[in-house]
């Protein structure tokens, strides 16, 4: 079974604290990027692998999804999803990604945010998301990007003429990375970013879009301390299609 | 004009004794992954870009290629690869693939072995690739990979724990980098691997394989100092189809 960190009370209470948790997807900084890599959902089946709080579930279903299906490992994430609906086209049910069976040909759109680099098995998934697909359906997902992943000791380092740098090693040596992020011992599985695409590209989607996430200019004049974020991507947004 | 780096006394002479000149293909380490991508070249026509000595086009006959045209803007390169062959299906002609045209639908193959990264309008020359296509042809290219030309300072750290580490910076800051390699002064334009990928989907390409090299357990063997690009991506190897 995958590591079940968010339902660690320690971690659990730190990500519950998160913008991105307390304002939702407005609260995600690489949100309106991942918006745009999305269909218009009106009359559409969707399902959000990892759906954490279900702010996506809900969006979709104001966007016109007809049927929402949010899948989720953590007890404690779901039970606050569900609390924040009443919407009968949505259904929440508690699911291993690592073991998830999806139903044939049955979602115009599978998506998955942060969710994917905490799998060791992610060929079995994304060959699951394959087959639930409806012809014409896509795959839209964010995770973190490879060069945030592979770093044996992630970090920056500033360097003698105050250029801050980001230590890369490992990138070739997939595999798991334990970091302390809100709780210790918490585990990503590093992949490179051919390994993404090529998955996708044997399974027989086909890619439509690579996101590697900066934020926007705006978004740097309101976060200046987010200039970072240009040295190095964090986030890798994919879209494929069936 | 694109930079004539190579036809810089200084630099051609170097790049004269690099083994990937002295030996052809076989003294390339990335030959044989980019070999991989190439489909059955019996009866193909074959374009080169950037084909310095002539290797690959050679090379392309011995495979049974019908038509080899290999371009460069380097008189001194092209003036070799005309003395290493009387064959009459090989064409060379000066070019610069800043501003090549390229006839339409004349090519089942088009290959680029590390000179993409060094044109500033890459987007005009893919464009140009893309019609130069026969249906169903083939464009396969490499070039240094987006964590290789992204530093402003590109180079190794060794950290106190002995690991060595690839300071990386300025990966979302696209443009020109200049390094000093074989020559003072060389400039290479720095893309995200996004970008490369991207302008290939909006040209119409399909993205079939996607390769970050690294050494394969033999040549790490042979050479053990190559251990190290393990530690990051050297070279993107890409294969797209019309």
């Amino acid at each position: 079974m995958a590591q079940n960190i968010y339902d660690n009370p320690e971690f659990f209470a730190g990500y519950s604290q998160l913008e991105r948790s307390l304002s939702g997807l407005a609260g995600t900084p690489e949100w309106s990027a991942l918006r745009a890599l999305l269909p218009d959902l009106r009359g559409r089946r969707v399902a959000d692998l990892g759906c954490g709080f279900g702010w996506f579930c809900r969006w979709a279903r104001e966007q016109g999804a007809v049927e929402v299906s949010g899948y989720d490992l953590s007890d404690r994430m779901l039970g606050r999803a569900r609390s924040m609906t009443a919407d009968g086209a949505i259904t929440y049910a508690r699911a291993d990604l690592e073991t998830l069976e999806l139903p044939e040909a049955s979602f115009d759109l599978v998506y998955s945010s942060l969710a994917f680099h905490y799998l060791v098995n992610l060929d079995r998934l994304l060959e699951q998301v394959h087959r639930s697909l409806a012809p014409g359906g896509r795959m839209v997902c964010s995770v973190e990007h490879p060069i945030f992943t592979a770093p044996t000791q992630p970090g920056w380092r500033v360097e003698a003429d105050g250029r801050k740098v980001w230590s890369l090693d490992g990138y070739q040596v997939e595999g798991p990375r334990v970091t302390d992020w809100l709780a210790p011992g918490v585990v990503k599985q590093h992949r490179t970013l051919s390994s993404y695409l090529n998955l996708l590209i044997r399974l027989g989607f086909t890619i439509q879009h690579v996101e590697e996430w900066q934020p926007t200019e705006a978004q740097i004049a309101a976060r200046p301390e987010w200039t970072d974020e240009r040295e190095r991507p964090m986030f890798l947004l994919l879209s494929a299609l069936r």
